[in-house]
């Protein structure tokens, strides 16, 4: 390992944007021995308000109780988490179920925390329709009063796991840049749940990002992406539309290797294809391994050497690190 | 009107702890007429977790809306207020039904800014009896556990409309001090919903205080009190335990006149009675007139000018008025 690899590694703010293995909170010791800024636990995906409230519930006191988290509000509060050497929790939804049928409650949970919200989730629902849909008709009329609300309340849209037109209609219809915290690229690895060259230059031109995400079955058609494969998604994104607009939201989860053993895996998986949250053509069946050398986000050091060894400079690293979601989130929730 | 009472009046940092009035946010233009600095809206009683959350997020959206408005999450957010001409909104909930089952849901409504609980409001309930129950048989298993999580949440516990026995238990095991934001004294007027010389010595020792209420059947057997009769409440509890320990929570509320006319008041009254939640032991029937010469908040410089004709000093003044509670919210929610 070469001291200048490592010395920018700990010198950068990276943000993982979409963080599910977090729904076990005792997770946050990997990310930070992987070198890890901010961090976002999915607080919020299927469940209704109740439910979600009671898990934020959890996080808050979580946040009371360990002086080495920050809950993240605004963009210092990541600044301050890499000055201080905490690590910053960023809540965000996997899909708008929480906020049930009630505007009001985006701003409910805004005020909770809860700076991102995904449109939808694989399937319909009432804002608009998921990417694993058979139809998709974009935003419905709540649909769009929710992208007013978030507008209005600094909530930021997200169209991962969301329909093309749906995500077409949100990035019209938003008054602030829409993202795509995880997905890759469809001309790299062709998976119903990775977008198009198209789609990736309207998140951009919107003033968005891209999220790269490590789940195996997006990277590659192997079982074990080496971290060549997941490099290819960045590389083609960023020739396409430039680093400015290419993120990390790497979704590491709870069902893969070497977090659940493949028993405990295949029961999660079969539970996701039962409730339809999951379609066999966009996930492959267990076990899943993360592109190799960042299996888990404990070696995340990995990734910095490989990327330097691929011709990406400090500089572009930092920026999709975490300088271009901090420009995000300072458009967005403030400075 | 004299100059000095006007001076004393205005510089004043003025709190009304409670303020269910404001179940329609409209009339805060009434509150800040008469001079108030922070006012204290009831954002939860009876409803649970779901119901409570929409109006949560309601205010959060008018916060978020009106610049002439600051949420209180600590002491210094009511400085600040007052400094800028604004009005301080501090949320508070008059029982504990929104927590549902749940202590993670204190640690969630604390987030949301909700600084103050009530342990029970008349009747009995999870955590322990009403003070107008028939039987009051102190804190249940979860009532501690919730004392508890509210101590370490920094919510401060209120006993008004507790049960006497589920009251000295809070006072006992609670770690901070527990407050009765609106009671008036039992020796003065005999109200079940008043409370006994013991009970104010009780509180006052915790380090808590007691908010007058004007209520018209908490301050006397007539159907319009007069101003000094609810002086003699803050005079009788002053003179007991020290101005030190005196606060106000006038509980203007939506039924009474002049805010509606007597049939709907009568329309409000008849389904308290139904569901319980009122006694007309307690609670004579409408029309309610608060004490004259405040009947609405608008006229609260009417208060300052009474209170100094009986002698209490601009220093009590100021206390009672403000200073107190700003005492016990520097306290439990931080500076």
């Amino acid at each position: 390992m070469d001291f200048t690899e490592k010395r920018l590694h700990e010198a950068a703010i990276i943000i993982d944007a979409v963080c599910p293995l977090l729904e076990d909170q005792g997770r946050i010791a990997d990310y930070r021995a992987g070198g890890l800024t901010a961090i976002a636990p999915t607080v919020g995906v299927w469940d209704g308000a109740m439910v979600t409230l009671r898990t934020i519930g959890a996080w808050h006191k979580l946040l009371r109780e360990r002086d080495d988290l920050i809950l993240v509000r605004i963009a210092a509060d990541i600044r301050k988490a890499k000055a201080l050497g905490k690590t910053g929790i960023i809540m965000h939804f996997q899909g708008p179920a929480p906020i049930e049928d009630s505007l009001d409650l985006v701003d409910a949970f805004k005020a909770l925390g809860v700076g991102v919200m995904q449109l939808a989730y694989n399937v319909k629902n009432r804002l608009g329709d998921g990417c694993e849909e058979r139809t998709d008709a974009g935003l419905s009329r709540f649909g769009l009063q929710v992208v007013e609300r978030m507008n209005q309340a600094r909530m930021i849209v997200d169209c991962s796991h969301t329909g093309v037109r749906t995500t077409m209609d949100a990035i019209e219809y938003s008054s602030a840049p829409v993202i795509i915290s995880h997905a890759n690229a469809k001309s790299v690895y062709p998976s119903p749940r990775n977008i198009s060259d198209e789609l990736i230059k309207a998140i951009a031109k919107s003033g968005g990002t891209i999220g790269v995400v490590g789940f195996p079955g997006f990277v590659s058609g192997d079982k074990r992406p080496t971290i060549d494969q997941f490099i290819d998604h960045i590389a083609y994104m960023c020739d396409l539309v430039g680093t400015q607009y290419i993120t990390l939201g790497i979704d590491y989860y709870g069902g893969q290797s070497p977090y659940v053993d493949e028993r405990a895996a295949t029961r999660m998986y079969e539970r996701a294809l039962a409730n339809n949250s999951w379609s066999p053509k966009a996930y492959p069946a267990p076990p899943h391994y993360y592109p190799a050398g960042i299996e888990t986000p404990k070696t995340m050091l990995a990734l910095t050497e490989a990327l330097l060894r691929r011709g990406f400079t400090a500089e572009d690293i930092r920026k999709i690190y975490g300088e271009n979601l901090l420009r995000i989130y300072e458009n967005i929730w403030g400075e």
